[in-house]
């Protein structure tokens, strides 16, 4: 069937914690992970949840993913710190970088922690929404661990779709935040495509020569030949539409997540080079700037402004960064987060080899 | 004659510094002034330096620029400021802000100054390469001043074109340097369409319809009929391609310029509302996480890695951030800065109604 499965949260959640216990992960690392991952689900950014298992898994086979990190502060000052992530899954050291940001920024004013050798931690967004349920804006980016984006005018991908995730504190409204790869689309929009058959947008893909790909499982197979030239086109598309400001805005999280933390720049390593992955977090008081409470009314007030505006067609509103994830969450709470039938598949696999029970088709 | 007349730049900041003389600017307030308008001409970014003048004369005749502001830091802790700009013109503010943040970050490692009650402060990149050019990391952000940007789905413009700005130190080659508004492309460039007569690629202007404006004097034109539903795409042009993402990058600007230091959201505001514009700037110093040189070095073989792509077209090879900016830059200092006839004609203007010799036409 063309509708998906809806997965209670509860039944996710137990899913993801029996498969880390199986895999032999730490109980602190499982906690922040699991609570990461099913709120991603739950916030509709299905590219990034529990729809990343295959590859965490693939990981663990291949040995990339550290069970029991050592995760610890290795540098400090009063408003900077540098984390080393020991290779662990990325969701624990990023909640880790976040809360010690989140602390330090309500002392100072402002703070920047950032991570190296870390993993993938999912959805950037995550973690700036740490600050924002905080009362402080939030920034949180990581340079993704495979090559996607192809800078302009190159022939080749160079950078991953390096997100960028901006989250600020309201009083009436639910929390002001942006997640968005600096790429036009995720690779994980491409591989959903795949598992739900849908063409792609003209602008998303392109080829050795330069031109757009449509067919989606065309598009996905490109990813794995990106010494041709396949790959993600950056933020703009076309370069007269200036995707060369995507690439400008990829190269900057490459060195807020690479060249700050000290990870390696993956655009200049061979596709089987082993490697890590770095974070990048800011945290800042609106308070060193306003009175108490000021900073929040005005968002609100923008937020509404926003939401009130006439669109071109009544039946597509003007929607506020936030709101089509907010949408998913209420709906998903109550009526279980769906799950493709491919993903179903590959999750059965994954418990196979982990020797761990299948709940997932208990409520299909 | 198509081929604009070539200024010399001392020739250029004479004009400027005659001009702001006769309209009572102080000498504190001019300096700063003429040069970031000069830089930002000599690296090519014409929108945005003497380009400005007629807008600037325009600000004048309506009062809206205070020419002897008294500019002052009212709220401040070690790693935060709030400056009161008094109405100046932006870039004295703005010079101030920035370079009390880099004071700051070199003494805590990173710092947030923000900048209420300002105007128009030029290029943002001139800002973020200051930070750089004293081995920080930079980034500059304003709330533009006039409406442009409009939303995803929505029929008016609301946003500013918001610019980000961000740079970088290096050792062997020149700081790294972005410096995007977040529409499609920045006003001041459909500006100089119509001064060089071209016409518009498809995407960078709606109509009221949603539809692509090509003809860029209409373009231009529409630009005084906001209220009938013209304006700039956001970064991505069509929702297809994600221009939900420019939206979010120009909301981000909005909080950051507007809501942290505590000036109007100007969606908000009719057309003839008074109003001024806030600034953000940030400064961190690599220092903070990395041992000294390790930053730079491995920032430099990201550069030269980028430049060192295969292009698709041998004749349009692939650019780093910033290279274009420095190519100009070059050029200019020794063959002068290329001023467009209809901005020749419009200084003329400026000078004769502010009663100071037009020093331009000179070695037209």
């Amino acid at each position: 069937m063309a509708e998906a499965h809806r997965i209670p949260v509860v039944t996710l959640r137990q899913q993801l914690r029996n498969i880390f216990v199986a895999w032999g992960m730490a109980e602190a690392i499982i906690r922040p992970t699991v609570d990461v991952m099913s709120e991603t689900d739950l916030r509709g950014i299905d590219s990034h949840g529990i729809g990343m298992m295959p590859m965490y898994a693939e990981m663990r086979r291949q040995g990339r993913i550290t069970m029991r990190p050592d995760i610890k502060v290795v540098r400090e000052t009063p408003v900077t710190a540098l984390i080393d992530g020991d290779g662990s899954l990325g969701h624990a050291p990023a909640t880790m970088a976040m809360n010690l940001a989140i602390g330090k920024a309500k002392a100072a004013g402002l703070a920047a922690v950032t991570v190296r050798r870390s993993r993938h931690f999912g959805a950037a967004g995550s973690y700036a929404l740490m600050a924002a349920r905080e009362g402080l804006i939030g920034l949180a980016s990581t340079n993704a661990g495979s090559k996607a984006i192809v800078p302009t005018r190159a022939r080749e991908p160079v950078f991953g779709t390096n997100p960028i995730a901006f989250a600020a504190p309201t009083k009436t409204n639910k929390p002001f935040v942006i997640d968005m790869a600096t790429s036009t689309v995720a690779v994980g929009k491409v591989k959903l495509a795949v598992y739900n058959n849908q063409p792609l947008p003209e602008g998303w893909v392109v080829d050795p020569a330069g031109s757009g790909v449509r067919n989606a499982p065309d598009a996905f197979d490109g990813f794995g030949r990106l010494a041709e030239g396949y790959g993600i086109t950056p933020l703009g598309g076309l370069a007269a539409l200036s995707s060369h400001k995507g690439y400008g805005l990829a190269a900057m999280v490459e060195i807020l997540c690479s060249m700050v933390p000290g990870t390696p720049f993956i655009g200049a390593l061979d596709d089987s080079s082993e490697h890590h992955t770095g974070h990048f977090f800011l945290a800042l008081d609106p308070i060193a700037f306003r009175e108490e409470g000021e900073f929040e009314s005005e968002l609100d007030a923008m937020i509404d402004h926003l939401r009130g505006l006439s669109p071109h067609d009544p039946a597509l509103p003007v929607l506020v960064p936030g709101d089509p994830e907010d949408l998913a969450h209420a709906d998903r709470l109550v009526n279980g987060v769906p799950i493709p039938d491919m993903l179903m598949q590959a999750m059965a696999n994954v418990c196979r080899e982990a020797n761990v029970e299948f709940l997932l088709n208990g409520s299909a």
